[in-house]
């Protein structure tokens, strides 16, 4: 079967069409779909960016599923906000978690990564997390986007919310197919009307304004380590992202845990980042030094660590805890067995009739380049 | 006229075969050579890396002055060194300046910097400074491979010795057309003949006593914030570099400098080497927290002092200051234009008949790119 067969959506609009795309655009984008399978759902995906529709976006039986799209981030809150927006934004918070879409397809609702792959936890987790079924049959033809965040889930590690184990926040309402977002507090109220948890909402702000408050709600963020803000028009249409020194620097120890595994780019967005938030926010000499201190301890210490762990013969992986119901936990082993991952497990036990289970994702490059340098590995740079 | 039609060397053997090509890779590589000029000698150099021929490669006249040849390092001495060598060798220091190989081609000493350019700075300042004629008398087919030194020179910064303005340190002897070196002990006695300054030996080792005797000679060479050293068998055959930490952080400081100049992969590999000797040097926590701050101070102090600078206006660049006759400097500045840079002129004035020169090599990106992030433009990345 190929996708132009499939040919047409539940409104009788070809899928090109709904993509805003020529016949010609959608047949070269197939070629960069991926096929996959959840459950009796075979769908395709499209993992990486390409020009014109957004990366993660889904074909799923008759349905497209919009990917989530990227969002431009500002160096320097007091220009950036005044170029990028002339009416009134809200400011809400951005959560250290990962992005997902949850759709109803064929009567089943799926939770989908922000690449466009249905997770089997997820899915199940905001099933039950969520009054998932009262808001589709409102909103059958949107997507609900939200980050999930807590400590117990398989993909990110941030641990500073008042989150146990796992939650979800919603921070978006889009037409699944178009991928336009309600307008802000619509969004809001919908969310509100079927107790679906949101990101926090800030305020709203004229930009003079927000150049006046950001800052502070951005220190107030990081002292908790929180991640940052997302600026948006109230229509839901433009959107600006900025984010904490925790962040960035959070990111860097991730990054060098696995210093050959993650980006050099990665690592270099993240630096600059720092030199123009401790530019704007006109720090002191001191405060300059103490960003400094930590910066390199968020580059150093990891990295060391790693090297450590590496040469007394063991192998370093990215570590993450999940509890679920036993068949839940199989169904995301099974899951990433099916993506090529191979998964050590660290510890696994059974808590309440659920499963509770700490795993390592295995990484291969860091593994491999630290221990030949160990062994004196010659560098020809 | 076409290098194959020059065509012949001193010996009679034809270019090609003195380089180790055959004539079709000749021709390949004659595609690569940028055509030069100092007053009368003509030359065409390599100026970056090709398979087989070392880069700064020089075709003049009837002469070939090889490339001086990039030396591989070791992230960790204790593996490194028994991997690298089963001989003795010669410990000496890594000099933080930039490399010259001089030469006496057609009756004129000449000075080629790493990428095969000929400096009139370099040139005017190794046959004031050295007793180049009675060397090249004496040793006529080679080439005198050294760092230049100390704080007044027009390529590079360093300030950690005991040179007012700039000085010599011959590290190498080499054949300029076959590239082979001279014995280590053979090398520091003819330089000692013609009293032309070396680079410090700290000893000759075996290699298992070079492990015990290297980590003292790095640790004191950082206390100085000096740059490191060169390992090589006794033949000057095989060579092997390892750098302080003041060297690593030095040049990160100074590609933070300049953030979108300087390559990411420059800066990365820095970090990596920071890891590596803080687990080899096996740091209680206290030190490694320390270098870890000095680390961050390395990177964000000179990016937020590059940010504030472009903010208040004005224009970054890399400082020099220079010393020599008036029509050294005038040549010098001549070069620079013939090689398309921009130099800004900060200070200018008579010193006892010379002319001490400070000025700035304009760099282009890291003021554009700063300047536009200052402005508000956002990132997609």
């Amino acid at each position: 079967m190929t996708l132009m067969c499939a040919g047409l959506v539940d409104s009788g609009m070809p899928l090109h069409d709904t993509l805003g795309l020529s016949r010609e655009a959608f047949e070269e984008l197939s070629d960069h779909l991926y096929d996959n399978r959840y459950n009796s759902h075979e769908y395709r995906h499209l993992p990486s960016y390409r020009k014109s529709v957004e990366k993660g976006t889904v074909l799923i039986g008759e349905t497209v599923i919009r990917g989530f799209p990227k969002i431009p981030r500002c160096l320097v809150l007091d220009e950036g906000i005044p170029q990028q927006f002339t009416t009134k934004i809200a400011v809400e918070e951005k959560l250290n978690g990962y992005n997902v879409r949850v759709a109803r397809v064929d009567g089943d609702v799926l939770a989908f990564t922000r690449s466009g792959i249905v997770c089997p936890f997820t899915t199940h987790t905001v099933r039950s997390l969520l009054n998932v079924d009262r808001f589709f049959d409102r909103h059958p033809d949107q997507m609900l986007c939200g980050e999930m965040i807590g400590p117990e889930n398989p993909y990110t590690t941030a641990d500073c919310y008042d989150v146990d184990s796992i939650a979800f926040r919603a921070f978006d309402i889009r037409d699944r197919e178009r991928g336009t977002p309600l307008p802000v507090m619509d969004r809001r109220e919908a969310c509100e009307a079927f107790g679906i948890p949101q990101a926090e909402l800030f305020g709203v702000f004229e930009p003079a304004e927000a150049v006046d408050a950001t800052p502070a709600i951005v220190r107030d963020l990081d002292s908790e380590g929180r991640e940052g803000i997302i600026m948006q028009t109230l229509d839901g249409q433009q959107l600006l992202k900025y984010t904490t020194s925790a962040a960035n620097q959070g990111d860097l120890a991730f990054a060098f845990t696995f210093p050959f595994d993650y980006g050099r780019d990665f690592s270099f967005r993240r630096l600059i980042r720092e030199g123009f938030q401790s530019v704007e926010f006109d720090e002191s000499a001191a405060e300059r030094r103490d960003r400094a201190h930590s910066l390199g301890e968020s580059l150093l210490m990891p990295m060391a660590d790693s090297i450590e762990t590496i040469e007394s013969g063991e192998r370093i992986g990215e570590q993450h805890t999940v509890r679920a119901e036993p068949r839940v936990i199989d169904a995301l082993l099974e899951h990433f067995r099916e993506q090529g991952l191979t998964i050590d497990i660290d510890a696994d036990r059974p808590v309440e009739g659920d499963r509770l289970l700490t795993f390592r994702k295995r990484i291969q490059r860091t593994n491999d380049k630290v221990d030949a340098y160990l062994d004196g590995t010659i560098v020809r740079e």
